[in-house]
C-alpha cells in the first residue's frame, strides 16, 4: 500500500514527465522529517496526557567545544524542544578523563527521567580517551545512537524489534519508504561500511529482505557493482564519487554524503555536494535525495525518533512493573 | 605467500589436470582441521610447560538429552581431550528452568579456571527457556561460540581483534586461506543470513575486504548472483540446491550444508549431501569443500582454536594484572 507521501510523489513526477521519463523524483528529507517531528510531537502530547505530564528526557553529552558539534548539538537541542523532548546538554571540558567521562555516562544510564543519551562524537579531550569504550558505556536501551556493540549485534543478526537502530540509516529506510518502492526482493547495494552508515545500513536493508552488496574502497568494479542496484545506498565520504552513467535506470538513489567543494560563485567560496554526481544521477534514476535536503535532516528527525521509542518502551516497562 | 598446504593442493591439482582444467582441487576439511588441531597440541604444550601447569578449561552446558546434542558433545569432548583442553560436560535435566540455566552459565562465567562456556542448541527442557537470553548469558569472553550480540556486534563492525567469531564461518576462511586465493578486491557471496552461518560468514568476508552479496529465501535471481561469486559459502540448509551450471568458472566453493536424502544403494537408506550440487559445481569451480568431509570438521576444530585463544587472552591478562 502506498503512503499519501509516496502517492503525492508519484503523481508529481507523472506530472513533471508528461509520459516520458527524463528526470528522477526527489525524495525531500526536509518534506518527510518535518513529518515525521510532527508525528513524533503528537506521540509526546499524547503520551503527556496519558501519563500525567511524562515527557521523554534526551542527554547529549559532549567533551570539549569544537565548533562544529557545538553547531550540531543545537540542531538536536531544537528539534527536541519543538517536539516537547526534555533534552539536556551535558558539557564536560577539553581536560575531562576517561574516568570522568565514563562517570558521567553512568549517572545519566541511572536517571529514570533520561530516555535517551548520545555521547557527541568526536570526542575533544587533551586527555586520551577510548571512544570505542566510552560509546559502549551508554545504557544498551538508552542509546539513542544505536553505537553500542549489543545494539549493532542484535540489528546485525536480525533481532531489529529489540534494539536501537543508527539515525542516518534509519532515516535513508523511512526515506526509501516514502517512495512506495518495495525492498523485499529487490538487490540494494550500500557502497561504504561504516559503523554510523554503511554496516547498519546493509543490516536494514537485509532484515528488509533485500539481496544486499556491501562496496567499499577495495570493490575494483563500482561501476559494474552499481549498475546492479534497484537501490543504491551511498556513504563513502568522497564528493560526486558515483556517476550518473553507472546507476541503473529506475534506480532509488540516497545519497549520504556531505562534501563541501571549492565554489568560485558562491560567497562562501564552496559549496556542499553529495557522493553521487547528483546532476548526471537525476537523468537515470527514478528516486534520488538531494544535498542539503535530503539524508541530512533525516538524522535529527530520526534521533528524536529513538528518543520517543525508548520512552514509550520505558513507559510500557515501568506499567508492567505496577 | 602461498602456504605449504597450499602449495600442495596446487600441485596436486596441476597433476590431476594435465595442463586442462577438468576438476576442482578438493579442500579436505579433515586434513585442515588435523593440522589445526595438531598445532593447537602444540599450544597448548607450551602454555603448560611456560606457565606451570595451566590448561586451558571448556565447559559444555547442555539441558535434556537429545541424541544429536549427545553426539555434538562427544565429538567436542574428545577433540578437547586429544589437544590438552580440560573440558567438563554439565548436564541440566530436561525439567531444568530458565532460572537454574542462567544460574549454572553464572556459576561457570566466575570460574577462574573455565576460558570457553558454550551452550549446545537447541536447548531440550519442558520448560519455557528464552534461548536467547541464555546464549546472551555467557560473558562475551568465554564466548568461545560468538554468539552473544557483544561478540556479534563487534564482528559485524568490524572489531575483528577484539572478539570472539563463530565456529563455522570462522572454519570457512581457514579453508579460503587453505586455497591460497587471496579474498581482498574479490566478489564473495554468502547463500544464507542465520546468526551461526551466513550472518558472521558476511561479517568475515566483508573485513577481509571482499565486496559481498548476501543472497537468501527471498533473492529472485540466485543464478545470476552466484554466477558472479569469485568465493561462493552456501549456508541455505537446502540439499543440492546450488547446481553446478550456476557457479563462475574457477570459482572458490564452501559449502556449509549437511543434508540427509534418501540412498537406496546404502545400508542406511539415506546419504549425506551438502547445499551444492557436489558432481556438477565439481566440474566448474577451482577449488570446492565436500560434504561431509569439508566444512564439518573444522567447526569444531575451531571452537578449539576459540578456546585456546581466549585462555591466551587470559593468561595475558593475569600476567598484566601482577
Amino acid at each position: 500500500m502506498l503512503s499519501l507521501a509516496a502517492l503525492s510523489l508519484r503523481l508529481g513526477a507523472a506530472g513533471c514527465r508528461g509520459g516520458r521519463r527524463s528526470m528522477a523524483t526527489v525524495i525531500s528529507g526536509n518534506k518527510t522529517s518535518k513529518l515525521v517531528r510532527e508525528r513524533l510531537k503528537k506521540e509526546v502530547e499524547k503520551m503527556k496526557s496519558q501519563f500525567s505530564g511524562f515527557r521523554p528526557g534526551l542527554v547529549v553529552l559532549q567533551v570539549g567545544d569544537r565548533d562544529d558539534s557545538n553547531l550540531y548539538i543545537s540542531t538536536k537541542l531544537k528539534a527536541a524542544a519543538e517536539i516537547g523532548i526534555s533534552a539536556n546538554h551535558v558539557r564536560l571540558p577539553n581536560t575531562a578523563t576517561e574516568d570522568e567521562v565514563l562517570q558521567s555516562i553512568a549517572s545519566v544510564n541511572q536517571n529514570p527521567a533520561v530516555h535517551g543519551l548520545i555521547v557527541q562524537l568526536p570526542l575533544d579531550s587533551v586527555k586520551p580517551i577510548d571512544t570505542e569504550r566510552v560509546t559502549n558505556a551508554v545504557a544498551p536501551d538508552k542509546d539513542v545512537d544505536g553505537l553500542t556493540c549489543i545494539n549493532a549485534g542484535k540489528l546485525s543478526r536480525g533481532d531489529l524489534g529489540d534494539c536501537l537502530i543508527p539515525c542516518t540509516p534509519n532515516g535513508c529506510m523511512e526515506l526509501i519508504r516514502q517512495t512506495g518502492v518495495s525492498v523485499a526482493g529487490k538487490h540494494a547495494v550500500v557502497i561504504g561500511r561504516s559503523k554510523i552508515v554503511g554496516a547498519p545500513m546493509h543490516d536494514l536493508l537485509l532484515w528488509s529482505h533485500a539481496t544486499v552488496t556491501t562496496c567499499h574502497s577495495k570493490t575494483p568494479d563500482l561501476p559494474a557493482q552499481v549498475g546492479r542496484a534497484d537501490i543504491l545506498v551511498v556513504g563513502a565520504g568522497k564528493a560526486e564519487m558515483v556517476r550518473g552513467e553507472w546507476v541503473k535506470e529506475g534506480a532509488v538513489v540516497i545519497d549520504c554524503g556531505i562534501n563541501h567543494i571549492p565554489d568560485e560563485t558562491k560567497a562562501s567560496g564552496k559549496r556542499v555536494v553529495g557522493d553521487v554526481h547528483y546532476a548526471s544521477a537525476n537523468q537515470r534514476a527514478g528516486y534520488i535525495t538531494p544535498v542539503p535536503g535530503g539524508v541530512g535532516p533525516m538524522t535529527v528527525a530520526m534521533l528524536m525518533e529513538n528518543t520517543v521509542q525508548s520512552a514509550w518502551r520505558f513507559l510500557q516497562k515501568s506499567q508492567a512493573g505496577r
